[in-house]
This record gives C-alpha cells, structure tokens and sequence, in this order.
C-alpha cells in the first residue's frame, strides 16, 4: 500500500480514479449519509453550495469516521479562507477561477509551509483529525487543485499547469461553457458540444503533459467514466441537492403515476365537530 | 374551491389523498427542496428524525413559501412540546404510541383551546405564518393524527378513532409489525404479510366507520398508491434520509459499473515535488 | 441595599414592583438589545415563544452583562426541562398551566434540593454565571412563580397560593379568558370585561393573603400600571415580537401617509442595458 | 403588470418608490416578521449588522413566503461573498464602499455571468427560490447597486454612475457626512446640514442623469418620504436594531411614568420561608 | 476478542473497567477533543450538562472517529428523549433519579424493542453511525443505566438492580449525598464521610450480586481507581467544564506567580496619537 | 484611575503587562468558562481557531459580563472581516501576517474613522455592549495590533513599527521561525534557539522605541512571565483546545497510573439477559 495518508492520493498511487461526491447542503447528517454511500473523497462546496465555514466544520467531523477523503471548494481565491479550510483538516482544496499563473502561484503559496508557501501555522482541527504529526506531512499531502473555468484560464492554460506545487487543475464544465462560448448553449455539465469536448480533452492533456491530476465535475455516472476513459483523475457525480431533488420528484411522479385518477371517497363524522 | 385554509383540509374537501414528504434531516435548504418536488404536504419528524424544535422552526418558514401544508410528528404524547409545534406554525400534529382512548383524549386536548380543548394560547409564529386570525379559526384548521403502532392501540382501536375532535389515525407500519408479530419478520414498511395487510385494512376500515382519516407511512410509491386504493387519506412516501442515501449509492453503483475496470495510468511530475 | 444576591428580590425588598420584559425571538442579540432596555428583568419564553433550551443559552449569556435578573418561562410542568433552566443559570422559572396543588408542589420540589425539594445537583453554568458558591444561596434566591390560567386554576386557587416553597403566581390573562369564558371575547391580555378584571383582583388578593408574589402579563405599559396600582409585584409589558412587529408597520404606515401619492419619474437609461 | 420577476424592478416599472427595510440581527423569525410588516422590499446587512452567510441563508428563506423582494448589503467589495449572496437567492446585492470607476465596474463584474461579466455559475438555492429558469434571467433581474459614501467617491461621481451594468448608487449618509466632513458633526443619518443636504441632491441627479436608481438610507419615515420627493427610487427607513430598541425603550419610559411613585407594599409570608 | 459490536461491552468481557469522559459543553470540537485523550467512553450529559438533542447530535457525530464509545445522559426519564437519544447512535443511555422498581421498568422499556419493551423503531443515525444491521442487535448491545442518587432508590436498591434488561446501574454521589445526609456536607463527588462511603459500597455490592454493572461519577483519577478497587465497571473522572477551568486557572496563577511584581515600563509613543 | 474605557488601555496606564486568554473553540459557554479564569483580555481566533463570525459574536456577548477585554485575531487582512469584528464589539484587532508598511497603512486605515482611516461607520452590536457613545471614544480606545511573523516582515521591522496609529506589534512565535529558519526546528511557541530569542527581543526593541506596545504568544505561563521580564507589555498563554486536550490527557494518564493493572471480576447475571 502506498505510504501516503491522504486517501486520494493512496488511491492516485494504485492508479485508480477518485470518485468524488460533492456537498451543498450544510447538515452534517446529510454529509454522514454521503460519507456513506460509497465515494472515495467528499467535497464541500464553499462556493457555490449553501455553506460556509460554520456549517463546512461539523461537516468534516461528521465525514471523518467514514474514513473518505475530504476536500472543500473556496469560495475565492482568499487567503484566509483557504488557510481556514485546511487548519479544520480538510486534505485539500479546489480553487475556483484560477486565470493566470500569477493566481496558481498565490493559490499555491496559501497551501504550503514556508519555505515552500506562506501559509499560516496553525493547524488547530487538522491536528486532531488528521494526525498530532500534521506539520511534518502537511506539504506532502494536502492536495491543491486550481480549477480551470474561464477563456483567460484556456488562454494561459500551459503557464498554470506548470505551477511548482499545484497537484491539479480541475474542471468546471458550466462556467468554462459560459467562458468559451457565452449564452449560445444550456449552462450546465456534461458538454456534448464538439468545441466543449475539445476544450476539456486538451486541459486533461496539458495537466497530464506537466505531471499534474485532472479532476472534472460531471452530472451524471456515465459522464464521469467517460471522463475516466479520456484521463481523469478524480470526477465528481452530481450533488447532495440535485441526488434529493431528483430522487423526490421521481417519487411523486412514479406515485401519481401509480395512483392515477384514484380519488377517496369518505364519508366524515366527527372530525373537528365540536 | 373549499373554504378551508388548511391545505390538507382543502384537498380531502376535494376527495383526493394527500401524498406526503417526510423530513428527518435537521437542515431549513433540504427541506425547501423536498417542499419543492410536488408533494401535497411536508411532515418534519421530531420523533425519529434527527431534528428537534430549535431545527424545526427554520424548516417550517423555507416550507412556507411553497404553499404546501406543514405537519410534524412530535416526539411523544407531551403536552409542552405539541403545543410549541402548533405555536411555531405547523398545520397541525402527528402522535406516535396512542395506546389507549385516554391517550388520544389527552391528545386532542393539546391541540384544541378552551372549551375544545386544554391547549395554551399563543401563537407566536403561527400568527405570521398562517393568519393574524388565527385564533378563529385553529381549532377547526389544525389537524390532529394518532399514531395506531402497537398491539395495546390495536386492542382500543374503536375507542381510540372514535375519540371526539381526532382527525385521523396514522399507521406506523414498523412498529404495528413489531408490536404485533415481534421480531419475526424483517424491520420496516410495506408490509406483505397478510396478518400485516390485514391489520392495515382493519385500522383503516374503522376510522372510515368512524368518520376520520387514515394516515400510512410507506417505503414506496407503489405502496403508498395500493393504500390510497385501500382508502388511505394521507400517505407518506419514504424520507429525506432514504431519497437522498438511495440516490448517492445508486449512483456510486452506476458510476462504478459504467468505469468498468478503468485504471488511469499517469506519470507524475511536478506534483508536490518541492 | 438589600443583601439578597437575585435582583428580584432586592427589588422586592425595596418595596418597589418589578417591570419584567418578555423574548420571544431566538436570538442573543435582541435579547442584548432588550435588556438594555431598562426593564428590571427579563424573561425567555420557552412556552409561547419561538425558543427553546438552545437558544435560551445564549440569551442567558447575553443578558448576564446588563445586570437585569432573567427568568424563563417553562414550556411544561416537566423536571427535565425545569431543572435545566435553573442549571443554565436563570435566577428563577415561571411554570404554566398549574391547576392543582400537586402541580405546585411539584413545581416547586423541582427548583429546590433536598431536602427542601428534588432538584437534582449540578449547577453547571449557574456556577459562572451567578457565582461558584450557588450551592448556598440556591434554594434562598431562586424564584419560582406558578402560573394560574385555568378555570380549574381558580377552583384551586386558595390550595395553590399556599403552597410551601412557592414565591409566586403569575397570571395569564389571555388563557385565564379563554378558561373562563370560553370563546366569548377577544383573545389576547389588558382585559377590561368585568368578570375578567374581578378575576385578576381575586387572584391578587389570594396571593397576598398568603404571603406570596403576583405576576401579571400585560399588553400595555398603562394597564401594567394599573396592575401595579392594583397590587402586582411584577408585570410584564409586551414582548420583543410585539415590539418589533408593532414598530415596524408603525414606520411603514408613517412613512406611506408622508410619502403620500407620491411617484417617481425616471427616464431609465443604462440599466440593466447590457 | 411589468413582467419583471424581480419585485423591485415591477414597482419601478411602475413608478413607484421602493421602501425597503433593514435587517441587522441575525435571526429568522424576526426577518419573517419584519417581512410581514408592509415593507416592499428586504435588506440584509452583512456590512454593518450582526449577521454573515450562515445568518443570512435562512433569513432568505423565512422572507421567501411573504413575496417581498430581498437585497443583502455585502460586507465588502469581495468576489466571493458577493457571488454566494446572489447563489443564496438575494434579488441583488448593495455593496459598501465605491469609490472609483474600476471598484464599479469589479462590483458589476461580480453581478452578471459571461459575458457581461465574470460571475461563476452555480445559483444553488436561486434556483429553488427564484425559478429553476433563473439562468435565463439572472443578468436581467437582479439589481446592484454601488454605495457612494466617501469623499473620493464623490470625486468619481460621474464616472461611477455610468459604469455598464450597474443599477443604481445606494447613499449611506453616515459614512458620507464622516468621509466629506470628518467629525464635525453628529454620525448617522437623516442629515440636515445643507453642504450634505446638497450632496445627496447631487448624487441623485447624477443617477438619473446616467438613467439609473438611487437609494437612500434614511432613520426616520419622514426623512425618507422627502427623499422620495427629492427623487429616491429605492428608501430605507431604520432597521430591526433600532426599532426594537426604540420600542423597548419607550414601552420602558411609558411604563415608569404610568406607575409613577408606586410603590407595592406586601407583608411576604411563606415565599422560600423553608 | 468480545463478538460485541458496543465498545464498552467488550471492555467489560476483557474484565476491564471503562474509563469515561464527561461532555458538558456542546461543542462538537471540545467532544472531538476529549474523545481523542485516551478516554474508552465518552458521555454527553443533557442533564446537568449545557447540552441539549440539537448539541448533542454533531457531538455524537465528531465522536464517532474516535471508535470510543458513547452514551448520553438524558435530562429525565422521559420516553420521547430517550428514544431520541438512541436513534440518534449513541451505544446507550444513563438515566438520572431511577427511585423505584416502576422507575427502572419504565426505563427499561424505553429502550428496548418489543417484546423486550417498547421502544419505537426509527433508528435514523443509528444506522449509519453503528451499522445497518442496527435492528439485529441493538437490543443486545445498547446499555442502559439507571442513577441510584436519591434516600428513595435506596430504600428500593435491591428491587431497581433486579429489573430485568437493567445493564447497570450509576452512582451520583453529589445528588445521593444530598438526598441521604441533607445539606450537612459540602456538594460534589470524591465523598470521604463514612456513611456515603459505606453507601456507594452497598450500592456496589447489590448491583453486582444482581449480575449488573455499576458506574461511578468521580472528581480525580485517584478517586475513580479506588472506585475500580471497590468494583465499579465504569468510572467517570471530571468533565470538560471543570477540566478546562482548572486547566486555565492554574495557567493564570502560574503567570502570577512567576511575574511576580513585573511591571512594564514603556513611554508611549505615537500609539493613537492622532 | 485610568479614564480608558477599554481594560487593555487601562492596564498598560497602570504600568501592568496584560494577561491574554485564547479562544480556539466556538462556544459561548466555554468562552464564558475561560473569561472567569483570571485573564486580563481574552482574543478570539478568527485565523487558526475553529471560529468565525457566527462563532464569534455569541461569544464576545458571553464574556462581556466578566468585564475582561475582548480582543479578535482576523483571519487576514480584510477590509471587510476586521470591520465586523469592531462592530461586533471586540476592543481591538490582532492581524496575521503584516509584512510591509503598505499592509501596516491598510490595517490602520481599517480600524479608525475618517480623517484617520476608512472604516465605515456602523458599530451595530459596540453601541450595545461598549456603549452607546462609541462614535466619541472608538478611535481613541480600539487597539490595533500587527502581527510579526514572516522574514519579510522583519527586514520592514522599522517602517511597520512607525506605522502611524498603530498600537502594537504581536509576535507569533510559530510562524515567525518557520518563515526565519524554515524547517531546521520543530513547530510552536516558546522558542529557545538564540537566534529566535535574539528576533524578539529585537522586535521588542523596535516597537518601544518606536513608542508602541508589544504582544507576545505563548505556550507556558512561564515563557510568558520570561517575555514580560523582557519588555512584552501583552502576554498570551496557551489557549482553550490546549489546555482541555492536555487537562484530560493528563486525567486520563493519572487514572491509568492510580488504576494500575486492576482488573474487575464480575458474574455478569441477568444483563441483557431477555
């Protein structure tokens, strides 16, 4: 078995893809039952998702026992907050919008000690969670994946894959849409636009050319092995809002399908008769 | 259209079933997106679910604003904490382990007010959430549900639904199981042994003759649309925990069919590699 | 200065009524902001109001720094919940819906320890919050008030009021209405009918025939005045809901009527005109 | 009826003055009654009030009911937190501290997804509380507005008010009367002094003679009614804070003056006479 | 090794005893760090404890990686609480102030499914934090304590410690020092008076000569180990309150004492010198 | 005495060092636990603690009663961030990570009113709990300390200790060797290698010869007593997670060591024995 502690990259060192679930809510119950279902990392969405630092900390002890690997989406490039992220014992972190070698090389330095970094010592949750021994490991475990989301970031792709000290960039199909052709197709993942496609092959390319990980953010199964079958390293299936919201719609469809024109017939007596 | 302002009332005016969501996640954002999947009306469980008062309140408003009618079933035949359920706004109270006619007298004195009744006034929230006047018309509005789950209810049954001012007997198919076969068959809903299915039958047929609703608590559509054919007024259809645990494995399933044995194979470079 | 330790009493031994301020709203800091109000004390409200022990905590906290005495008003008769307040450290609890004589001393037997009582020992933040050596002036300062709003209540009334241990009670008007009257009148406090006002007077005189306090929930400064004229120690006047709410559409109402017919008239230009 | 989905747009359409209130304690239900008290549109102030994301998200949801539109004052020029207030379902966002052409154009770039701008896409909860379409009107609906309240931004007046994009400028007199005149007189708002009397004019016929909105904080309704007679579009009168307090304050001093000398007079008999 | 899947169990089948610590703050970072000190059992106490179920609940959660045991003391013998404490994954339950057989039943009954008792079956945390197989042997494993604390739970020892489907029973020796010597002694645990001695060792021996366990609350280690020499199974030492008290009052005296009478002497400078 | 208004300022007019608590965990009631220790100031961690804003304000309102100042770490340097804390009622600002002059200026100007800085004015929660006069004094009274605690801060040593309006200069110990030796040493606090004892004390020097004051962290009361006898004219030991984790491991060991190779020996009879 590989020698490292962060579970993502035991499982990089097999040479398997990580699955990845993906936590908008901010309950930890929710997170424990995702915890449960079977990915090989958790991630907590800072961004996007409907959390922030208060909610994101019994969300981390709650995945804890499941023995899954976490990570947390920043909300920004923001030096405290990403700091803050790892001190609560996150093993890594996604950066959103990283455009330019000069914001992979800040993104970097928040995640490393110095001499490598300027992150802040302080590792207050993380020593708990992840070891008393932290600061001997923390450089070489914490994984930092900068995500590629922008037409700025395509145009600068080559300088930030080749950032000294980032372990990946990560895909977020809905904005670099947005980012390469505008208004012109559905927002949303699972690009079948041939221009997407290229988009996203030619990121994998360029991550993998510099030695670095992919990671790709899908909506659906088979999306995401497909995106296994074209090099990533690490893809996200879904979220905790669209698993809920989906699954719920489909039980009331499937029970006024069943139920059809079923109508009750009742005769009341003494409800509510006072 | 009828003149109740209880959604659920409204709709059993209409002869229709009541198709209900459960919530047993403590979270204000899950439980707006079940309140938005089409169910008629959303129930928050105090009694099983991993929520007390101080989540139930934030659940109750992010429901509000979808129109879909609110219940919670409280934690035991308390006096204090079914008042503060109704004072917070919901539209009315399930009961679990009503045993006896004494039980159910005691619960319908929390839910109604003097002379109906014995429930305090002061409607803190419920004056916001459901009417500045609702002290006119609460007593008529609010609905109240015994839980049938044992064999001692089973017993008292044509005392327990003829009790005056109940509105309507759920049936708590896990417990019912236990209570009246014991250990002998798995856990749970849906229930296809015919003692079981009997039973069912039986509880509903005697709140109809007595002129009240029957609640049932399901696993599936299909269930729940099979207890609407056998009469039931209100049926549950799974929970929040269940929807969302069911879908996050499914999809880990499909993800892990669909990348087959897919292994990435990498050459790392510049990875952490200070 | 009286040597007694709860600001109640020393008020009370000033011969001066206590004008008590009522929370509603779960949250430290309107509870702040009232206790800077200038009430004499300050009451949570975990019956009516939309709080419960989590969120009493933190008021309790909060309103420590004015140095106005708190009290909480329980939600039941319940030795769980009661001792828990006390535990918190409120320096006294208004128990509702006590109707018999065993219910005062039941009440009563659950704020005070052995051998005067059962209270179970282990003051946990009362220690902090009202000194490490509570253990010895617990039973001596803590206030305990029954509340009388039942008709049941009044039939008992002489059997209540001289109850060993028990400091006070505490009327309810709008319970005491709807008890007495049934639905005849308005709900609500200030009650001005007759009979309800003769009711009030007799449950003051009892009180003081026995040696004991009287509490009287108001609407309005003016009748807590009048209540006061009549011999009540402590009155309440209003709450936060009320006072906010009331406030709020008082400035929305001021601000129409200045406002008047008043329309803009805009030529919108670069808005929104992308 | 404008087909606008934003509220505060249909009542500009309409020509009419918004009047907004303010929400500065972190708490949903006194957001819930706030909401009900006749206000056309809600502000939650994550600058200045007690109040962050964790606060803000249920406070949206207890708003939701009531139909009112819904701003949050972001705590700062700040990517991040100005793109989870918009995910979190805000109609739009006020943001603290303009004071140049290129902060107006950063704040707008926030506001509008590509490429109007540079917002990343994710409207987690938008989506539930706005409409599962709210992609395709997002950029058109919700409003930003730049605070204009130091000297250097009245310096960039012009050149702030035409920024592209931007809907309106929101005038804090209190930070505007400290950033313009220092400490010379009293902070807060409804100023009177004609130097600042004529720097809000000023502002507001730049708004409009750049076609956008103008918003004033205002502390008293009257104020705020001259300033819809000045031109305001969008008012606040007070918040949530000072109503409370002023209330309270007043109920206080009415109650004092009413009971005037009173003083009770008792003889305690068996109260804690153990 | 013990086939038990409840930690304490096993440790009592290796005839050891459990060592127990006692959370009193509800914070589930305190929990996650006292449950990482070596602790074999951790209990959260809603009881005296500043606790209730909505802190309990991410408590158990940031426990549960520790793979140390859990139980919670409930706040009364209260059927709803109990149930809700073991749903939600605690290993069991102590209960405070068992006075009689009908007591210990009652409590019994709670928390055992029928036949076994009553307890309603709904294990919705349970099942992810123990094992989804929690219904074939929760009866088995939980374990149920009930407090012996009171002149009346003695005068009925031999009756409470025979209840069949008892575990065990736990000595409060702050509370059984009140309820058996008065105020005569100061309050607290570590009791050296003979009588109270004496009585924790009859307590001991009728526990044991009932084949249950017996659980002692302690002040110091050195007094829980003279508890494990008389027999006790499981000893509490402190809690967080007092150690984290302790802990900081010492740290502030050693600073007195080794600052001695230093004082500073420094020429203020430019320091607020506007 | 001193006519400050805040303790720290108070203190240091009296030629005392101030003793600082910290405050890593987020809970109101183990801040209130710490604040009666003894301490002179307590500071809440925003940057390595596992607390932010939401955290922190119930906090600030739980030590407000003990009298002792309030002091808040940031998370960095955000403008925003360090408002809310001053407006939240903290005396002062510690800043991580001051590493020029430029970021000095920027701290200062965040902190003082216009003409002094450019903080915006709205001190919501200060009015309540530093009083309501705060516009008067703040300025004059809220601290304003810098951290020291990079190479690069140390070689702008001189230009950051001049900064006008700061107050003060805190050493992080941790990072301050870190960011001067790399990783040659272990991690923390209390530094005895000559080349680290020999940058403090050079801090030290620059800040009082620059006429401001210095804040030192610390891991032992002795170290700190050592920093005083230095010159460090505000002195941190320890924090809360610390000295809990070391507390109960302490206990933990203590009991192990007193409980020796006991081993219990008990029949188990009729325990779980249904």
């Amino acid at each position: 078995m590989s020698p490292h502690k962060n579970p993502i990259r035991r499982i990089w060192a097999e040479e398997r893809a990580v699955l990845n679930g993906w936590l908008s809510i901010s309950s930890p119950f929710s997170a424990e039952i995702m915890a449960s279902a079977g990915y090989d990392c958790i991630t907590i969405d800072l961004q996007h998702g409907a959390v922030d630092y208060t909610g994101m900390l019994p969300m981390l002890q709650a995945v804890r026992a499941s023995g899954v690997a976490t990570l947390a989406r920043a909300s920004w490039l923001d030096a405290g907050s990403i700091m803050k992220i790892l001190d609560a014992g996150a093993w890594g972190v996604i950066c959103p919008m990283i455009n330019t070698r000069a914001d992979a090389e800040r993104l970097v330095s928040y995640v490393r000690y110095p001499p490598n970094g300027t992150r802040s010592f302080g590792p207050t949750r993380a020593n708990f969670a992840l070891g008393s021994d932290y600061a001997t490991f923390a450089d070489d475990e914490v994984v930092c994946f900068a995500m590629i989301e922008t037409a700025e970031a395509m145009a600068n792709l080559d300088e930030i894959v080749s950032t000294p000290g980032l372990d990946g960039v990560y895909i977020g199909p809905a904005d670099l849409t947005l980012g390469l052709t505008g208004k012109r197709y559905r927002t949303g993942f699972d690009r079948e636009e041939p221009e997407m496609v290229e988009a996203i092959k030619r990121i994998i390319t360029a991550a993998h050319k510099a030695g670095i990980r992919l990671g790709l953010h899908n909506g659906s199964a088979a999306y995401a092995a497909q995106g296994v079958s074209w090099g990533a390293d690490l893809v996200t299936v879904s979220n905790d809002v669209r698993l809920l919201a989906q699954a719920a719609q489909n039980s009331v469809v499937e029970f006024r399908k069943c139920a059809g024109g079923t109508h009750i017939s009742l005769t009341t007596g003494n409800a509510t008769g006072y």
